[in-house]
């Protein structure tokens, strides 16, 4: 029943191999709130038996390493509901429905930031929780920043700043930057930029 | 009302400045399943506004980052429901009520790879979504390992490999490893790898 009209979950990319494949039988909505809708499917696992995967139907989201001429990287801080705490993080958001995700990656730049962005550079895609989410974060180098300034969505506040990559990096070191997907895109974009030093094409 | 008995957030870490702070007012489950639990809360905003917010509370989990004497690291093959795709990750696990992380490691170690343990060295800790979890994990690297055979759990189903760090980058950088843990500990072990030569104490 993989692929019904009802199942929320991204297409499979290729065929599974049979030792491994779990195949849905049935599933339904049980919980669709503001932000999160959350699914509950039986299913078949490979060895004939049933077992239950409840998992959160994401619409994926985009982040921006976004780059001064100076090198320095643009983070946010921001208060983290769940986890009651402000986070250093690299500007990111949800995809609207039916947008392309490098304009959701525009978009959130100047929502949040203020600046306007004229190269992205795809940088990597990271799946944050796979065991209970769909979502997918398309990850971004932004280029060539011009300040436009910000216009937060209501009910959003955060605080924008400029740091070099050896100061992230040592703030990453010593555990000040632990959110998972600005972890991830900070030493992609390190290892990024070896190859494509700051100055060339 | 923060810290309330039925508050399930972690206690905040320090104090959160009020130009960023968002209140609990009440909350509730909204969905406790077999695997998640998802609240929904109204918050009082830093503008006086309200607003809801709705997260999976999750117990915590860790990651080990398995070091055989030649310098390979083990890493599992396993189908995630979610995206329908077989991921390479490194072994992790749920923590359960009232165990030690610790013990959480050396337990899925041996579930889910058939090593034992040694030594666990702390590497770091992610917070992998934290616009709508608690979850964090704990990551180790970890050293003498000791063939000693898997016990899976009932409904998991994974293959183990070793692979060198160079050919893990080489994948990293191909795309081929997106699971955002398995990412950022690869990478986290490298720079500690960087500062721990192979042989040294």
């Amino acid at each position: 029943m993989t692929g019904s009209d009802d199942d929320p979950r991204p297409s499979a990319p290729g065929s599974v191999p049979p030792r491994f494949a779990e195949t849905r039988l049935d599933g339904q909505p049980v919980f669709q709130g503001a932000l999160l809708d959350v699914r509950r499917d039986r299913v078949r696992l490979p060895d004939g038996a049933t077992g239950v995967r409840e998992y959160v139907v994401h619409p994926g989201a985009v982040l921006v390493v976004p780059v001064l001429p100076d090198g320095r990287l643009i983070v946010e801080r921001q208060f983290r509901y769940p986890l009651q705490r402000v986070f250093l993080e690299f500007p990111a958001g949800k995809i609207d429905p039916g947008e392309a995700p490098e304009d959701t990656a525009r978009r959130e730049m100047i929502e949040e930031t203020g600046y306007a962005v004229e190269r992205l550079i795809p940088l990597t895609v990271l799946h944050p929780v796979i065991s209970y989410s769909t979502e997918a974060i398309r990850c971004y180098v932004g280029e060539g920043l011009r300040e436009v300034g910000a216009a937060l969505d209501a009910g959003e506040y955060l605080e924008v700043e400029a740091m070099s990559v050896d100061d992230l990096c040592a703030a990453l070191d010593r555990g000040e930057i632990s959110d998972a997907k600005t972890m991830t895109a900070l030493l992609m974009y390190v290892r990024w930029r070896a190859r494509h030093p700051v100055g060339t094409p």
